[in-house]
């Protein structure tokens, strides 16, 4: 894949420990657990896991992940320097670091003068013995030991002979690697090349880097560093960490190893980098980034009619690599800018020998650019526009004809759907309650057509949506509602639009059901 | 604020046309007119609005923005060049750029030979002509004319005499700035700055940037682009666009205002840099990303212990600027002192005395953070937050008790609502129906309750948003209802939430009601 290719970069994620500071995340054993599997599938070397000595639940964590087979990663323990006049053997964090058990250890030490003296509130000389006693305590234990130097980049601009002492200090003591640390995130790339390619000329020491993203350049700090020498990258997979987060892993790894051809992880697990991402942010209970590079959902999604045009022609004419390399999938999304391009294949799955120049394709891109007018919108709603091109191609066979529907809100927070409809040229009336208007409305649907269509019970809505459109109007404005749903095999989803969101929501839900009916 | 206080740069945002490529991204003309607002509140140099060949809607837009008075920015029309073998002035998307009626439009055109060859399918001499023409004719027209080379760092990289012809072309034609394009997002800030710094030195028209997130460098590519001698650098205010995004100018923007010491937008401006963000974020309908660096809701929240001390001893040891720089917030994740210094103007406004360590101060910061667990939010509700406060205090007087309600929804699409309350002893009942639910009890209470509140009649509601909250469970979920109302004089915000939609809307809207009758 390039020049490198036997350039070997260490990867070590810490989702599990600086991760964990980002907002609104919170891991269980179990959570835990699951990550560290996922990640060592995907073939990281390091994985650091939390900090024993400050927190119980990361001790309990490292008992029973002593039981893990893992194939690629080492479980890393993570701690501070020891305290001020405490030599390690005597400090409850080192011993505790100890008890977690692993093969390596990463400790943190002050390496800008002003938080030594202003934060820790110690003489400098002393933390450089802080820093040296208590690296080689850990090697003398047998650890791998990688000393993490806090604030590196903003020590050096302060006071760089005091920044490099204690990096001198950490190497004297044996440290395994020293990591350069943004914590900041304040540091511009060209800065990080810089000062990295200096450490890297002044140590024998494996160097790694540590980047935060507060100024929107963590990705690009950590590629920059490794072009300066370092060996070892610091980073969360979906970027999550403290303030802004940390440098995301999914877009470091295939950037060094897709463009230029270092080796990260094993070649073949490359393709599982989109599921990997995916599932640890499923654990994460947070939504993925639809917009992260490599991995997310748009990350090969093209809009503009232009773009889907010339990606029809030759892929690389707009995407930089290719999505399956990372796992990832190529979508042309439905709407006005898109143009015919990408309604051929839905049109295609009804009338195979179709064109591009023909009378029903132009007039189905003329409905759609109508509906989109109205406030229409199909990119998340497939399903929606296969029922209008369908019904286009004079295709619609309707499974129901609804006939009549109410709907009822009590203040005790209660609705009540009515529906009256005829499926087979019989009528059915049913009535359900729910917690709101359209829950109610989705059960009385479900209630009269179960009995013809049973296939419709393994049916499920997971997604409920509602956007206002000319806002300007308040409550009497135009809403679009858009459902997703899921049958387990497959996910859909349609959209509904009017004044009046029950109305709006009814739309999407029916062809929902359409849809559901449809493909059996 | 550093070395480069005179250095202008101009900022050039094309949320509206770029941004509008991002999958789910879908403007109304009036979401257009409100975003020109906010951008030019801001303070930048250019807004791209829209492409009026390709698309009806944009068309309108630019009819009704010629009345608009804007302070500081130029409208922008974006088109391609002309059509192979036919001349600018009989070409009709540039005719219809010319309908537009704006100061600038900005042309983009190939600049990478695989692309003229293969994509647009012409000869590679015959798109300098293209180019070269239709930069000229609308310099002819009084045009200021961007000139956008798409792909020109793929295209350098593949053919660069090539792509500095098509550059040479563009000057020839009269170009007032070459805007460097990285369409696919995949070169890297190191390359963009070599690159930039060489058309620097080749020509005298500005250089400009416009960089896309797919190997998530963006915001880093744009501002070594910069370094290299750009004077102009194009983005999304929020990073929306074609796939990964464009560059975020919330984060280009502080990154070389505040950091680098350019002139970007005006000083006194960079304080509605946060706000302006959410507002345009609000207006796209897509949840602000709390990760965004500068601007995101945690971009300065700190959760790890030792940074909160940290930043508590001295605020520059774990931030790399002032967060009210950008007008943002420091907030501290595990301490509820946070939240008490928010809530304390809205304690004192019902009891002067009261201070940050009383007892009622501790019960409203838990009755807050108790409320936001549930999915209150109260950024842009702080009206129904004061209510809450008020209650708490004792202070609550209640204008009207609501005995019962009841909304009724047909599918002809009518939405009835029956109110029954009391005011000052007597009962009253009234119904309205409405476009929808909500337009029907809004229009029921008003009728009950201007009877005996006459000044109810200059209050209206002017914006209803929607967010599902866990959408995991679909219809079932909770829903989260923003109204904002206003009564000429001022505008406030208020907040319902609920498991059912119709109730949501019911807390925020009589909350709305209720805070005008407070305020009178």
């Amino acid at each position: 894949m390039g020049e490198h290719m036997n350039n070997k970069i260490e990867i070590f994620d810490t989702t599990l420990r600086d991760g964990a500071q980002g907002e609104g995340v919170n891991f269980s054993v179990v959570d835990k657990l699951d990550i560290v599997s996922a990640l060592d599938g995907l073939g990281v070397a390091y994985i650091e896991a939390g900090n024993p000595g400050s927190n119980q639940k990361d001790l309990a964590f490292f008992e029973r992940a002593q039981g893990m087979r893992l194939k690629s990663a080492r479980l890393v323990a993570f701690g501070s320097t020891t305290r001020r006049g405490v030599p390690p053997k005597h400090d409850q964090n080192c011993l505790s670091l100890l008890d977690a058990n692993t093969e390596c250890v990463a400790i943190f030490g002050k390496s800008w003068d002003m938080h030594v003296k202003q934060v820790l509130r110690a003489e400098l000389g002393e933390n450089l013995s802080m820093v040296e006693d208590t690296v080689r305590f850990f090697r003398e234990a047998g650890k791998e030991v990688f000393f993490d130097a806090e604030h590196f980049f903003d020590g050096f601009k302060h006071n760089r002979e005091y920044a490099l002492k204690v990096l001198e200090a950490a190497a004297r003591g044996g440290a395994d690697c020293l990591v350069l640390c943004d914590t900041n995130g304040g540091c511009f790339p060209d800065r990080i090349y810089e000062l990295t390619g200096r450490v890297c000329t002044l140590f024998q020491t494996r160097v790694g880097i540590h980047c935060h993203n507060d100024c929107g350049m963590a990705a690009a700090g950590s590629v920059m560093a490794v072009k300066a020498g370092a060996c070892h990258v610091q980073g969360t997979l979906n970027g999550i960490g403290e303030r802004c987060g940390n440098a995301a892993l999914s877009t470091v790894i295939p950037n060094l190893q897709e463009k230029l051809g270092y080796a990260c992880i094993p070649a073949g697990n490359m393709a599982r980098l989109t599921e990997t991402a995916r599932a640890i942010a499923e654990t994460t209970n947070l939504a993925p980034d639809a917009k992260a590079p490599f991995v997310g959902v748009s990350a090969f999604a093209h809009k503009g009619g232009m773009h889907i045009d010339g990606v029809s022609k030759i892929s690389r004419s707009f995407e930089h690599v290719a999505p399956e390399s990372v796992g990832n999938k190529r979508r042309f999304l439905t709407s006005e800018m898109s143009g015919r391009g990408a309604i051929m294949p839905i049109l295609r799955k009804y009338a195979p020998n179709i064109s591009k120049d023909s009378k029903e394709a132009a007039e189905l891109a003329g409905i759609l650019k109508k509906l989109e007018f109205e406030g229409y919108q199909y990119e998340a709603a497939e399903a929606s526009f296969e029922l209008v091109a369908r019904r286009h191609l004079g295709h619609g066979r309707s499974f129901f004809d609804l006939i009549s529907y109410r709907i009822i809100n009590e203040q005790d927070n209660t609705s009540s759907a009515l529906i009256k409809l005829r499926v087979d040229g019989k009528e059915e009336v049913t009535a359900a309650d729910g917690s709101g208007p359209v829950h109610a409305m989705d059960r009385a649907l479900r209630k009269a057509l179960e009995m013809f269509y049973p296939n419709l019970k393994k049916m499920r809505l997971i997604d409920y949506k509602v956007r206002v459109l000319e806002s300007r109007d308040a409550t009497a404005a135009r809403v679009r509602v858009l459902i997703q749903s899921t049958d387990g095999a497959e996910v859909w989803g349609t959209v509904g639009v009017s004044a009046n969101i029950i109305d709006a929501s009814w739309k999407a839900l029916t062809d929902s059901i359409e849809y559901k009916l449809l493909k059996g």
